[in-house]
């Protein structure tokens, strides 16, 4: 079991973040903030997929303006992204968004600092620290040393700016494209500071590669207790980072939703065409949020092992597969209609749960 | 940077496993091993992909005189995976194989143990212990207690029966479907032997799910000095995990191998096709073994920092995008040739490795 370590709660709309809350998972939209209808529909197909906070894109006045229209159309907390506007996070805050992602360093005027800080404390509005190995202070980007004591140190710059104007609803996250840089860095700062923290690893790269970085780093950290929300960064569809959220959590057991899915590497040992079969069942319980445990074995030497600790499993044989559910054997079915009777017996184990 | 622990050193034919040498990555054809066409095939595609040991399930005689003809067409280590019979562990050894994984318990007969340590001795042959959860012995599938302790306690048995008779040419593997618990097994067995250890999340699911179980299991255990191979298990082309394995070692630097490719998530800001253009510029650098850094970012927030450290990189500005190579901009180029000129750059820069 993981013990997590205790940050500072902060509440994003609903969604509670540190202390004793459990990890949550995030997205961003890749539509264009304008775009309303672009962007609720894309708010909602998250949603489906169990996003629990969005961060939208804000690079101007519009795309402010069109957070009112979208936050009335979806039930999910919205987060503003902004640099370097300051007016463009008033104008969020006054059109209902729920929480900002804004570095005060960006801003160059602290009296334009003490605006936002004035009116996120009074609207109850948390603002997390988003620092950036790709878009680190001019000093900091160009020291010799090394980047992760960097990311900490515009982290701490970051923070002490809004300590000073006595703000503290802040949430922080020190993001590389280098997953060892990802995890020193954060790390250092968990013990450091106790605001509850984001984790992702930055431009993790396209599906597969992203995946691989993303596990690594955001899991490795909260092992270690580390970590109060996640966001995995991918250049693909954000249903597919939302999907991946998840799938670190359960695997760490620090969540539950959906199919806890095992299925066997196939060998020279399989008789059965276990890849397609896999493919099918996965696909077709992409939709189901109940959690159960479901495997599919190729052969007899694990098959029957890994079958019977599985809330249902497959173990094959030669051109047929045993089902098995809680443990006992329950049908003996040939190849062909495996996949057929294995759905249907999922479909009366999800309607007793 | 990584402090492995070191461990004793054997060779899998020309491979180095344990002690200084680097993590190894692994995989398993998932051919008909008697059918040498495909097997051969399949054992090329790997080698390709940078696979340095492959496994091949050896379930009946024919399948272990096959050993021979597939060593004799290819160049990677071979080790046959064997079960219950001692006479194809012999006969695998007596075709050439270069090492074995095979559990003696499973072996009943004392006598029969002892043929295949003595041939496995005089030809220098190492033997896998695979302890896997889903086929444990009787006595501790059944016990209540954490499944971690049973796999080190299974596994700790099969040691000492090879010990026993004085055999140490020893790999160990402790594998689970369930992450935390691989994690949990391979943290004590570490503590426990100094053999080297073969790290794997055994059935980890078909390729996301899969490749996210093994991130953080393997991950995390090689973050923390703890295993000498590595396989990565999916149900899918063992190809995939041949580069998984790569992307994992990658992520961690403790390997170097191909691109690393770093591209950011999209968003609102971005306002070139970047998913398609990371998609394209990745598939087209696929093959390619020269280490090289590789960014494509989609705006001017992140992307000109990130495009700067890479030794080639884009960021995308709005229909067009820059190219930065070793820190320079080298050219500003409209969207519809941004994948020509920039390949036709990476291309240079491969040439000049």
């Amino acid at each position: 079991m993981i013990k997590r370590k205790k940050t500072k709660k902060i509440r994003i709309g609903t969604v509670e973040i540190g202390g004793n809350a459990t990890v949550s998972v995030q997205s961003m939209c890749n539509t264009d903030t304008r775009d309303t209808t672009a962007t609720i529909k894309q708010v909602k197909q998250l949603e489906d997929a169990g996003c629990e906070i969005v961060r939208l894109a804000v690079p101007d006045s519009e795309a402010a303006e069109a957070i009112k229209k979208i936050k009335s159309n979806v039930v999910v907390p919205i987060v503003a992204d902004i640099h370097f506007d300051y007016r463009l996070a008033i104008q969020a805050i006054q059109n209902d968004v729920d929480g900002l992602r804004l570095n005060p360093g960006n801003i160059s005027n602290i009296d334009n600092i003490k605006k936002v800080v004035k009116l996120a404390k009074k609207e109850d509005i948390p603002i997390r620290i988003g620092i950036n190995s790709g878009s680190l202070e001019k000093d900091l980007s160009h020291r010799k040393e090394d980047l992760a004591d960097s990311l900490v140190e515009s982290a701490l710059r970051q923070v002490k700016i809004f300590e000073d104007l006595d703000f503290n609803l802040i949430k922080l996250s020190l993001k590389s494209s280098d997953t060892l840089t990802m995890i020193n860095a954060y790390q250092q700062i968990s013990n450091i500071v106790d605001y509850p923290l984001h984790l992702g690893v930055t431009e993790a790269g396209t599906l597969k590669t992203g995946l691989i970085k993303s596990s690594i780093g955001i899991g490795s950290l909260l092992l270690q207790g580390i970590g109060d929300t996640i966001r995995i960064s991918l250049t693909d569809n954000p249903v597919e980072e939302v999907k991946a959220g998840w799938e670190i959590l359960k695997a760490l057991n620090l969540r539950q939703r959906g199919i806890n899915f095992i299925s066997c590497p196939t060998c020279g040992r399989c008789q059965i065409d276990l890849i397609n079969l896999a493919q099918k069942v996965e696909d077709s319980l992409k939709n189901i949020s109940t959690p159960i445990t479901v495997a599919v074995m190729g052969c007899p030497v694990n098959g029957p092992g890994e079958a019977k600790t599985a809330d249902i499993g497959i173990a094959g044989g030669i051109n047929e597969g045993y089902i098995f559910k809680k443990g006992e054997i329950i049908a003996k079915v040939p190849e062909e209609d495996l996949l057929e009777v294995f759905m249907k017996e999922i479909n009366i184990l999800l309607n007793q749960q």
